[in-house]
């Protein structure tokens, strides 16, 4: 990142920064240097040589400009206060969008970009329910935004149907509301970091243990809102199946769901508002279980001959249910370039064959049970132990991967990810058939793969790809995205497996869920939010 | 059960009967007696001496006369053919409601009983779907039956705004439709029972594994649209956690729900039918996890000195996560009389104390790690170990107790059962509010307690209560039933765990998931069910 990049844009920020930068992933003090390794891998593999045309300065950025009328502001502003209103090209620019690649490629841009019309931070539910009913009554779009770690899309200021958007940033929704150390429940604020909510779980000796690769940037009412994933998964479920209960402010009035830890009192409405995107209502706080911090943790990795019989060995794990926290497996692709691209394997020859990690957490006792079994079901299944110090090598560089990407950017290679889930039995298809349509669309491309999550019946396939940036890289990647869109509609997996919808996957959503859910769909929304303002062009068909 | 009531009712049947008998639980053949010390505690405990007075044989039933005109008999008939359409008073009786106390005195009326019109047994998803269309256009409700075991008012034939009501059996849909042993799923159709199931399973070595108390006669599809929640729980999860994808026929269309093991791909749609209790759709199909039969299984049974000491317990088990299958705590009350009423115990002194099962399943080393885990983590939390016998006992008991509350109605008691759930903290608070409301309700009554499912923020609690039946029993209960399910939901519980909505949850849905919640489930109502022809009256207030 060259210094000229941080400097202020133009009209100062009245409001605090969110957490990501404008135009790339993260902390500028994490930001990556190729080292000479990787150019070479990429010179020598893709044919990127020269640098990326660098992209303009905050300052240099051109916005559309602000479309909201004085009364409309004077009116927000009535709201949230003058001091939780922004309207500043430097408030407005960072929330102009997420972070996939084609966000990155519209922020390096010199032409005009599009950014929210403004920027408000309401202070609870009842602003939050007043801007809803000011922005329906006005005819406003209103985007929610938490931690701006979308890569599908999320955060674009999409307008629909209206003259104006707003970006609802719910930073200040930032609370601990609520703690039941007996239940092991904590009732957390949807502004709230993942590690600003693991900080103040941790002043009482608590975990929520949820760990996507957006961890610390993204919020708590953002895992809810798009049904994350994370790293620690395996141990601790899904982010949607930690929800106890939610609160989720709507046009049509306020939902507060979730009564017990199990209920039969009708269908589970919760799970409408998990994975909703913003576009339902907005989630302001979510009860979500939590664990003790772990006292104890082990590390493994493994060495498999080849992806299959990895991948039928992580499926005896699961389906016995030995207890990893973690457990992951690289496709022989990506242990390749992971061996070449991590700073540590210097000149030592690539192991070849598959990597995979484990990590364990939970008692001493619980973690030697787990890793026992877990290793007694690797090694009959044709692992070989490579020892802990590539699973912490792993875990050292678990949430700097966006970075690299940056990086690769710069230096005129398009990086970019995507990934879906499939059951056992249709999961080496599935990867066959991503893999192909990949390296059809972006000939040359490197296509890496692996499985970051696993459950008794599946698994996800996260496929990474590095490319040359090419002409117009906006079209490649939007070519080699749908090429992979539909090959995984075709093989009946699902579009996206932690990532969410967005406005990138929208288009399989009638396959995913078929005609008659996008209707379902429809029908809850209209019912909720009448005026459409809760993100139009996000998610709903 | 008196011979006479095994007579053919008025017109003879034409369609295979559902598993349950008309007027009590289940098969004749298992019906109970109840032995001198029950008999005797009735009277020394409740003041019950008399037997109650017997119910009509089913062939001295008045059934309200059918409503439907010949014309859509014969419509009826065009679309499922004569052979599975079923019109007389010996078709419609056993159709006529579920098996809740209530049902069961309504049963025993001798004034002129409520039946669905006529019943029909669609083969498949077209068949379903043009009775679908056909009812709309013809204005005749719909109730989809599926083993007839509804606790809740589920199954009652009511009309809605609507002239007839027409009992939609889905006994035929009841194939192993898929099989991938590798992923560890199985395709059952809707009209299974869930000992049919588990017999198509057994044949792949396989279990499904979900055994609620209703199992023998209960259906797949009913599983679904209840959130059944079993006995084997604890180790396999609630029902709704096993569904993978499931297949809906609604008046709107058809919906073919979940793919792969896990998505973000918006809002989980399968959610939205699991608990929708007929209301939506006709679930016709269900996607499962299954797993191999276990190979081995070990039982012990435990005595805490109190009921908060072993609810303790059984908290420090799941939250530590040391894997029971099953894993029960009777109260103390219970537990005295379950020993007084259990046959084996004879003239032994009552152990006091609080009576808890455990059992474990899965691979040999499994269930010893499961079992030894589970030992320590009782054991340090004070319980005594009672060796296997007693819950050998339970479990060869543990479908039984329904005929035991047949024979105590027989004998002038009246007994019923509710069930609610609330996190760990709050779960002595609402015992003790349910407990007092119902004792209050119910002067002199037993009322027994248990926790039957545990999960790591909370657990379910399931009251029993025994009394006399008095001179207005429906009126009797309904009284008791108001008082506990006030009680539950000011003490934020949820109003069923596990015994779904029907008619008789209905008042308390508006305080359970709010009215903007109510709002929502009308939306999807009016989008999938226009006319508003399936389940009238049940589940959405």
């Amino acid at each position: 990142m060259t210094p000229e990049k941080q400097a202020a844009p133009a009209g100062a920020a009245t409001l605090p920064l969110p957490p990501m930068k404008w135009d790339a992933w993260g902390d500028p003090a994490l930001a990556r240097e190729l080292s000479a390794d990787i150019r070479g891998l990429l010179a020598a593999a893709l044919g990127v040589t020269g640098d990326a045309a660098p992209g303009p300065a905050a300052a240099e950025v051109v916005l559309r400009p602000c479309a909201l009328t004085p009364d409309d502001l004077a009116a927000l502003a009535a709201v949230v206060g003058e001091a939780h209103l922004g309207t500043s090209d430097a408030d407005r620019l960072p929330r102009a969008g997420g972070k996939s690649t084609p966000d990155l490629l519209r922020r390096r841009s010199r032409d005009p970009q599009d950014a929210p019309d403004a920027v408000v931070l309401p202070g609870g539910e009842e602003e939050i329910a007043a801007l809803l009913a000011l922005c329906a009554e006005r005819r406003i779009a209103v985007v929610p935004f938490g931690g701006g770690t979308s890569v599908v899309g999320g955060l674009e200021p999409l307008r629909g149907e209206f003259a104006a958007v707003v970006s609802l940033d719910l930073r200040r929704l930032d609370g601990l509301l609520g703690l039941d150390p007996t239940s092991g429940e904590a009732v957390l604020g949807a502004g709230l970091t993942g590690p600003a909510a693991e900080a103040l779980l941790a002043e009482h000796g608590l975990e929520l243990g949820h760990y996507p690769q957006s961890f610390r940037y993204a919020t708590v009412g953002g895992f809810a809102a798009t049904r994350s994933s994370g790293q620690n998964s395996a141990g601790h479920g899904r982010f949607d199946e930690m929800v106890r209960g939610l609160r989720v402010v709507t046009p049509a009035g306020v939902l507060d769901l979730g009564r017990g830890p199990a209920s039969a009192a009708g269908p589970d409405l919760r799970a409408l508002f998990l994975g909703s995107e913003g576009t339902l209502g907005v989630i302001t706080a979510v009860r979500v279980r939590v664990h003790p911090l772990p006292a104890a943790r082990a590390h493994e990795a493994w060495s498999f001959p080849d992806f299959a019989t990895g991948a039928q060995a992580l499926r005896a794990v699961e389906q016995q249910g030995t207890g990893p926290t973690v457990i992951r497996l690289s496709d022989e692709a990506e242990t390749m370039v992971n061996l070449a691209m991590t700073e540590r394997i210097g000149g030592e020859p690539a192991a070849g064959g598959c990597l995979a990690v484990t990590v364990f957490e939970g008692t001493a006792d619980q973690v030697a049970a787990r890793h026992r079994l877990t290793r007694d079901a690797l090694l009959a299944a044709g692992a070989t132990s490579l020892g802990e110090a590539p699973a912490l090598a792993w875990e050292h560089g678990r949430f700097d991967a966006p970075y690299l990407r940056d990086a690769l950017l710069d230096a005129g290679a398009l990086c970019e990810t995507l990934e879906t889930a499939t059951d056992w039995r249709r999961l080496p298809g599935l990867r066959s058939a991503v893999t192909a349509a990949l390296t059809a669309a972006l000939p040359g491309a490197l296509v890496l793969c692996h499985i970051s999550h696993v459950y008794p019946t599946g698994a996800s396939l996260y496929f990474t790809v590095v490319g040359a940036l090419g002409e117009d890289p906006l079209e490649r990647w939007a070519a080699a995205k749908r090429a992979a869109g539909d090959a995984i509609a075709a093989a009946g997996a699902t579009i996206t497996h932690h990532h969410a919808v967005g406005t990138d996957h929208r288009p399989w959503m009638a396959e995913e869920i078929g005609e008659v859910g996008v209707r379902v769909l429809r029908a809850v929304k209209a019912e909720l939010d009448p005026a459409g303002i809760l993100n139009p062009g996000k998610l709903i068909p």
